[in-house]
């Protein structure tokens, strides 16, 4: 039985990013105080289907009653520490203009197991401030800080002509996942964890099935 | 000849997120001085075939030449038009909480088109102040504003519990499109635009390969 090593195994990453819907869906419904829940209730609401669901609740250490379903406060502890946000995760932002003050204000992102404990940037504007008192270090303290604070993971957040070099930057002064919130592809060693979040690109779509609804519309 | 009613054309959304990646590079490039790029070189650097770059930029108005490639300029322009970067479009945001009044203060969405001209929320503490010159105002002016302001377009940071009734509200108060950064499935009829940006659905890919990553050097 290796039922507690679970969440080390390598999952589909379509899996990955529907087990949040229902981790929503369910923290819902607790708090509505409902108490079980089957997966065809889920299918119904989420808009995927109850075998589909099934399967991906399949790699959690948990199992549905027949006829009665998953108990809710169950599968919302399951799902949160399966997915790591009941663990803290200690990050950097890099880069802190615009959109990473933002993501640093973002009390979300802790409840979601993401603590940003330290800004970086190279704007002598912003370097000696603090964030919700989260402080704002130069780019040349990065290296002293990950071995002082012993963090893994790098938001990054700066102008697109500078992604590439901070990326290089953040590999060697020893961060071992980026996520990258700039539209420009970093490149890194395939050791290095790179999650692509292009919030921009995501309006491109909007903007596009708007038009084309334009279009149907006149 | 329909060249210039070629952005109303529907895409297919792997290319809508592909263009955005070309943009950010031909963007670096034109800041640099280059003046022209071939789809092997973009391929090169982005990690997309070029074959397949040709075939996403096929869909612009824009034409390469042979051992030349494109015109840096130009591709800039065309891609920034094509993707609807270039035009204003107005929107609401439903919910100013920590999340919605981080993306208020985001300027980068401005320079991808996207104007936020109002907030809303239910909650008296922070109806009536107004955040970097976005006023807010209570959900129930919605519909009025709406008419005022002509926005088509509401984006969505609300307690999950609270989801799906915004989203009601939003439609039957004309807006057209929703940009869902909640990680609930919202529903709506299929003439409703609706784009879902969970950015915590990403931190569980990136925890679950950081762990995996964990596993294989232990």
């Amino acid at each position: 039985m290796e039922s507690k090593n679970v969440a080390k195994i390598i999952l589909p990453e379509p899996t990955l990013r529907r087990l949040p819907w229902y981790l929503a869906y369910v923290r819902l419904l607790r708090s509505q105080r409902v108490e079980y829940v089957s997966s065809t209730q889920i299918a119904k609401e989420i808009n995927v289907d109850a075998s589909q669901i099934a399967k991906d609740l399949s790699f959690l250490n948990i199992k549905g009653k027949t006829r009665i379903g998953y108990e809710v406060d169950t599968l919302v502890s399951e799902l949160a520490d399966f997915l790591g946000f009941s663990i803290e995760h200690r990050a950097f932002m890099i880069g802190v203009g615009s959109l990473g003050s933002a993501l640093i204000q973002d009390q979300g992102l802790l409840q979601y197991g993401l603590n940003i404990v330290a800004g970086f940037d190279i704007d002598p504007a912003v370097i000696g401030r603090s964030i919700r008192g989260v402080p704002v270090y130069s780019m040349d303290k990065l290296g002293m800080k990950q071995k002082e604070l012993d963090t893994e993971i790098g938001v990054l957040a700066v102008p697109v002509e500078h992604a590439q070099d901070a990326t290089d930057t953040m590999i060697a002064c020893g961060l071992q996942a980026i996520w990258n919130f700039t539209p420009f592809r970093i490149k890194a060693s395939s050791d290095i964890v790179i999650q692509n979040t292009s919030i921009y690109a995501h309006l491109a779509v909007m903007y596009n099935r708007l038009d084309d609804r334009h279009r149907f519309l006149k």
